[in-house]
């Protein structure tokens, strides 16, 4: 069995095609001491934030591959920082692993957050490792934002339009499909892309605040309804949501689910990624249908008062409730 | 039962007596957001570092009070901090609790955990909370050292001398008191002080760093004979420590140990987190006996090759094995 040592170095190793050196993300000491050392930018402050992804309440070793584990343990976590308007500079690995898992399992995990770490130029600065009957991974990842630029979800005011980014509900339809015993094969890859491989939409958040023209902003990975509840309860306000402009599943989900399925993953699903941003209404005409090539949509504005409100196409109102995901809740 | 939202808040006031404000360890917007927003000072540099401390593995339940296990579990990794040379400035919690948990269990958790804080000065930053069987706890800490200042393994020259700081075993032997049975109560605190309310040398630490004596620093975690091959290693040094030298349990653990049995654990005992240094040789005088009360002592001197040897009072020398704490070997 091979000891600590040896599984931070392979770590090490297959994190080495991530950028090194002086610009690896500020990391100027990495793995291999008691402590990483990181250098921040001056102007800018420093985003932190972790995430819990544990085998049984967040991924199953059956179902999601190692692969898919590994991108998007990291991804889910840089999706925070997206959602402050920041960037992502590096990350630590915390893992515990069974001793079966450190080969073929722990390689291809690294393979998967590796492309991650890449893609989001996020090189990892360090970690911790354990044994232990379930795999359970922590991620923490250290972003920067331009000072005081920050997005937060307390800044939303009455009269303020709501954006979301791309679509609602696809990871929640794609995890259906899933538990109904739905494979994963070339033919699926599509309908389960959201669900395995998410992306943090770092580039939408950084052009959102570099325009200074967000006045709220989140990520939704518990839900609209969820998140939206607690962006409201942050600024002090309710919303009025229309059903019908909801950005929901693309048309490839649609002969699988009838729109009523397709409406409840929209409105409850977690696991998107997208991100719920508040615009002053002045400015709403600035934002544009597309940035980097992903769809932005008003789906409401802000009112009075705590109430989030459905507006049917119809017209009927309808209150909305949180139903997305709050492990502490049955 | 209450919902991730409810546990947040609870966490958020059990910390409010720690530092709060702009001077709260530059935590400018703290839980409650995405990510938390930090401010680095000017002329320092980041020190990241992440710890599990885990149901079963680190800790247990029935032997482990609530108040122990929030206490250690962010003094060990403040201790990485320290053995950098910085000071803490903020941390992140990240807790998985079982449901019959969130009440008694997390508030004297959460007192331990708020007196580290304080006595570190280092203030919660943000979190992730969720549901687990298991008592699953992640730190990560973020401290500062001064640019350029922070201490490595990797800087012990030939010739160096090797302290450590107070005394060796201590924590180790607290654990098997406890294995054989010993009960924690009022007569026995002063045995079990260091496995349960272990110290983090920052003010030790600080000093050396200051006064660029230490060539190489680390912290003790996992026993001198593995963190010793671990500093040896990455200086691509040797090294010949004295058996005679070594400052072991303190007399209150004579009556229950003998000689023997406080040398095993002042060789391979870990959790003590005391503070392992070289220091040139020409420095060596300057090394007071005592920094902030915790005693100094040179245990031996860094050799060419990579063999670490210890030699006993007759002057015979036994090679030195890492016999310390791996999760990954048997």
């Amino acid at each position: 069995m091979s000891g600590e040592g040896d599984i931070l170095r392979k770590i090490e190793l297959a994190m080495r095609s991530a950028p090194t050196g002086e610009k690896a993300g500020g990391v100027r000491l990495g793995m291999g001491d008691d402590a990483a050392v990181w250098m921040p930018r001056a102007g800018f402050e420093t985003i932190l934030t972790t995430d819990w992804f544990l085998e049984g309440t967040h991924f199953l070793r059956k179902t999601h591959s190692p692969d898919s584990v590994g991108w998007k343990s990291l991804t889910r976590a840089v999706s925070d920082v997206a959602a402050m308007g920041g960037e992502p500079r590096c990350f630590l690995l915390s893992l515990a692993l069974p001793e079966g898992c450190t080969g073929k399992w722990m390689d291809e995990f690294l393979g998967g957050l590796g492309r991650a770490s890449r893609k989001l130029k996020c090189p990892p600065a360090g970690g911790d490792t354990t044994r232990r009957k379930e795999i359970l991974i922590n991620i923490c990842v250290i972003g920067e934002v331009k000072k005081e630029r920050e997005a937060t979800r307390s800044g939303a005011r009455v009269g303020d339009r709501i954006f979301v980014s791309s679509r609602l509900g696809e990871a929640e339809l794609g995890l259906r499909l899933l538990k109904s015993g739905f494979k994963d094969n070339a033919r699926a890859s599509a309908l389960l892309r959201k669900h395995f491989y998410p992306e943090a939409r770092v580039a939408l958040g950084n052009w959102l605040t570099a325009k200074q023209m967000v006045t709220a902003m989140m990520d939704l990975s518990d839900g609209l309804s969820t998140d939206l509840t607690r962006l409201c309860e942050a600024s002090g306000i309710g919303a009025r949501i229309h059903l019908g402009k909801l950005p929901l599943a693309s048309r490839i989900f649609s002969a699988r689910f009838d729109e009523k399925e397709r409406l409840q993953a929209g409105l409850h699903g977690g696991d998107d990624y997208e991100l719920l941003f508040c615009v002053a209404r002045r400015d709403t005409s600035k934002i544009p249908k597309r940035v980097s090539g992903i769809e932005l949509t008003e789906i409401g504005e802000a009112t009075n008062g705590a109430k989030i409100t459905l507006i049917t196409p119809s017209g009927k109102e309808i209150p909305l409730r949180a139903g997305g995901w709050d492990p502490f809740r049955r």
